[in-house]
């Protein structure tokens, strides 16, 4: 049984290709995201991953080990702290803060730090997890 | 400038492909979103769409429409309501529900629909616009 305290983790280094994939499935084509020309003129010099494709790393170890397959989404929420490369490795980081009593509905804090440690979004999932 | 009430959609029916591609890019292997065997013996089942997929439909319509091009993800709030299945045409609108007036930041409220005129994911949007 899931209970308060516990964590699970997933790591990834995102790549160009990742990003033009991500594009490509979700529609997000925001010139911020591929065009290093465009990218340049931002605050942030250079083109940055998609905040959903990082939040992607949430839900992937959520469905991976923490609930674990077959746990369904009920809400996340997501705070987008500082900006992710192409190839910054990423670690998406859950940790169980409640588990109901009356019904099989958990809550994890879900931080995701780029390799400097840094935090680059931060929020907060529920789940139904299988019974 | 964008202003309160502005609206802007995306529309998109997902494939096997799409849901494939995106456990791909984020390592999300839940079993519910792509195994049919497993998926039959869920509440739903049959196997559904990945929420963060169809969360990216907002991400899409966000930064390729309103505010569009070049605005930055501040935060996201997302509450998964009903199931999207493979073959799903989703529509994300997003609309305007304040512009502060001291910083470049907009929220919108963000509302995916499927092709039945179900709501399957509603949130809350912030995000920093160019200036």
């Amino acid at each position: 049984m899931v209970k308060v305290g516990d964590r699970a983790s997933f790591t990834k280094s995102f790549s160009h290709e990742d990003v033009v994939l991500f594009a490509e499935v979700s529609g997000d084509h925001n010139p911020i995201h591929l065009n290093e020309e465009y990218a340049a003129d931002t605050r942030f010099g250079r083109p940055i991953v998609h905040g959903i494709l990082t939040a992607g790393l949430v839900s992937s170890v959520l469905g991976n080990e923490l609930p674990g397959p077959g746990s369904v989404y009920l809400s996340q929420m997501l705070r987008f702290r500082a900006p992710v490369y192409y190839g910054d490795t990423v670690t998406a980081i859950v940790e169980v803060t409640a588990v109901r009593e009356d019904k099989p509905i958990v809550t994890l804090r879900t931080t995701c730090f780029n390799q400097a440690g840094q935090v680059v979004v931060e929020g907060e999932a529920v789940l139904l997890v299988p019974t």
